[in-house]
């Protein structure tokens, strides 16, 4: 793929500063940008590197433009631009319409003829994929899966019995959605597995990360709302509700029965407990445990940076022994209170 | 399916109050339940949410059953006749006996006939399954896996060469049982592989959960006890041993060779370290760290609940510094201390 | 598989004390050895087990060889030699060369007449699979993969466009290399897509765990030195690199565009954040949060062992009245100046 900048600018209601006419073919970083490369910065602390870059044209900011030796595309959003021009000259992998010979379709399915299914994919009875939808090699679509248009299952995705997703939400590989939620009860010593009748609801926009699971509900829903984004490796709990444009780092765990609010960024391994409600517009930094509700926006941790070993050792000592810690200023405050009694008596 | 309330209770023991004769086809919460639907209640707290339901009946204990406007079905364990009922009106999804066309079948596996093998699942030489046993699709079982009655493996589950898996146990789609463990040997600043010989035997009424870990032994085997519950996205190490009836919520990690007893209940996120044991009938909260073993029965627990930002960035602080704090606790003992010492000398 | 242990001393470089005739035929543990087994001892901790061993012959070091009451091979380096003599009794589970008729295979894809691609795997257009690799069953090599000499990746493995594997490398079950990398752009309250155009190399002698994640770069590549040993479960986010030799524990995870160096260990549940830089030779131990870089070599730690819940829940309230503790210890210590001067003023 080849465009001319002066074409990304009008398109992307960009400022062009330079020829318009020069081609570019890919997106490069900064650093390693040839000329037929577009790079960005959106980071000011970067502008250093503006000096050396061979970048054909650069997507930047009106502070940035001054510094840059070579063109420029100058925009409010640099990063936004940038990304919708990577969307141009990298379009994602398509498929040609229609079905391959290896995937097993059932005979109640309905796959839309603008469909893309990859090889050895399964197709339960009653699934409907939509139009231009992209279901990579592998997939997996059980009896009963509804896939939105321009959806796009990489490769490998689970979608387990009656899983909705919505139009051009991105499942990676290895995502099973719609397992069984951990449901027991207790019954003499055993567990009695509760079945766990609730389904999956994924809105559209939304992007699910590679290995990444999705309870189905206990008896209702679980619920992934429109614009929210899950990295890699994250769990999911059966009612769990994800709101709009959240964005859950990888290896995030949330437990069954929460409901996180719009637009929260949760930090890479936070760990959050059942049955909580996290309000709208909180951050979470990374490896937090909450264990509580959270009713006020703002930024929120509880991680414990390390140290060198010997020097951790003995702060987790001071820390075990701060009953006694505190027992002693108590001590010593009793010993001052009654030294000024004594004071006082002596005036 | 539909069935009788009056149905229910005679199959299940309960005392019923209302219409024998009122049918049943689903379950549902008791906010959301219609007229065919089955609701129930466990904790009382939620007792409130009785007056307005619309459920055909719910299945609750002798102290809820006077605020129940609905029929209801009274039963010493509400939570677990509920889920013996949800079992019936929602049968778990089963195939045809066979085998699918498309699954890969090598000639030296048995397959019982009463068992279902999904499509595009791969047997390998020398396995065994059981009697009604359901293979979900694109499962693998690897040469001489041996699978017992009544298992079910959802989908895409991947059991490697040799594993056993006992009667009833359910595998969620994308776990993986029997890969390497993480053995290697220091050889000249490089890491030389262990051939990991050992194999992973799983008994029966287990449930392992979607993209679940657990690795085959380095010489002997790693053991999952029967009854013993695997929520997703949980790592097993080498000649790890569960112990009966335990649970493991969600992201759990268990380093090699540790051995955890019987019916505990090991919360979200904890890591446990290697060559550790944990006795029977010990409960811990999420996100603990164990590096010592556990030997008498409790609970325990390791995390440090979140704080907003800056205030958790003082107490960040304060922790760093508590070796400073103690020294000058220290010295103001020894001041006190020597004061006193001269106020015994003025007497 | 049965050899001498007389052949085994001459191929391994041991000092035999025993009859070299003695035929062995599988690895045991100490305690479960039989008389065709092969055990040994590292530790000098389990030399009291030797006394009981039924094995035909144990790997052990000089100092460990008086205590042996049967046949023993004496080598420097007991665990490599024993993981070397496992390889010669347990070889690799190999599979013929030539692709499964099942499998489907690109018309542009290069597979090696060597090479083995197992039941059910797809091969994208433009893919090369080296000499002698193991293609294990239902593994997907997307557009445009290489994969290196005696490569092993043992069954499901996902490896998307564009990824190159290095020879020797093997990879377990269910991994997934080369999803897109977790980024996104703020655009006016929404995440709009970053396409991944970066790639993933890794590198030679490299171990992969089950169901762990690498993204592939954001533009450049993601990177993992020879050598390096991935356990289960880990996620590697786009841009980073793992030096050579380096070994990393199950369930960590590694935030995008951080370098960790050579010869490194990362114990389980690590957390790592983003941009930073970890130089050679570090190790990490469990359950630790790295918030910061790291410039020097050594031990590091950030996990807190648990207590008892009702102690810990005293710990944690002590910690978070960190802040008043040091107020009331800095009054104490006015207090304590104060009559010092007094003093000094009577004097």
């Amino acid at each position: 793929m080849s465009v001319s900048i002066g074409e990304l600018a009008v398109r992307f209601g960009c400022e062009l500063k330079g020829d318009p006419g020069v081609q570019v073919e890919r997106v490069a970083s900064l650093a390693h940008a040839d000329e037929q490369s577009v790079a960005f910065i959106a980071n000011p602390r970067y502008r250093a590197q503006l000096a050396d870059t061979r970048a054909a044209v650069v997507v930047l900011d009106e502070a940035s433009a001054a510094a840059c030796p070579v063109a420029a595309l100058i925009c409010a959003n640099p990063h936004a631009t940038f990304a919708r021009i990577a969307a141009v000259l990298h379009p994602a992998p398509a498929g040609p319409p229609g079905v391959h010979p290896s995937a097993v379709v059932a005979s109640g399915a309905r796959v839309h003829p603008s469909a893309h299914v990859g090889a050895l994919c399964v197709i339960g009875s009653g699934a409907v994929v939509g139009e231009r939808a992209y279901i990579g090699p592998q997939s997996l679509l059980d009896e009963g899966v509804r896939v939105g248009d321009d959806v796009r299952l990489m490769s490998r995705v689970t979608l387990c019995r009656g899983v909705v997703i919505g139009d051009r939400t991105i499942v990676q590989p290895g995502a099973v959605i719609g397992g069984d939620g951990f449901g027991f009860a207790q019954d003499g010593g055993r567990w009695l597995k509760v079945p766990q009748t609730g389904g999956v609801r994924i809105g559209a926009d939304v992007e699910i990360g590679a290995n990444t699971t999705i309870d189905r509900g206990a008896i209702e829903d679980t619920v992934i709302e429109e614009g929210a984004k899950l990295d890699n490796l994250i769990q999911i709990g059966h009612n769990v509700r994800i709101g709009a444009h959240t964005a859950l780092a990888a290896c995030v765990g949330v437990s069954g029965s929460t409901s996180i609010g719009a637009r929260c960024m949760i930090g890479g391994q936070v760990g959050i407990g059942g049955h909580l409600t996290i309000c709208d517009g909180v951050t979470i930094t990374g490896c937090t445990m909450v264990s509580h509700s959270i009713t006020r926006a703002g930024v929120y941790s509880g991680g414990i940076p390390l140290e060198e070993a010997h020097l951790w050792r003995r702060l987790v000592g001071r820390f075990k022994r701060l009953e006694s810690l505190a027992t002693r200023l108590k001590r010593l405050e009793r010993g001052a209170a009654a030294a000024a009694d004594l004071d006082e008596d002596d005036d």
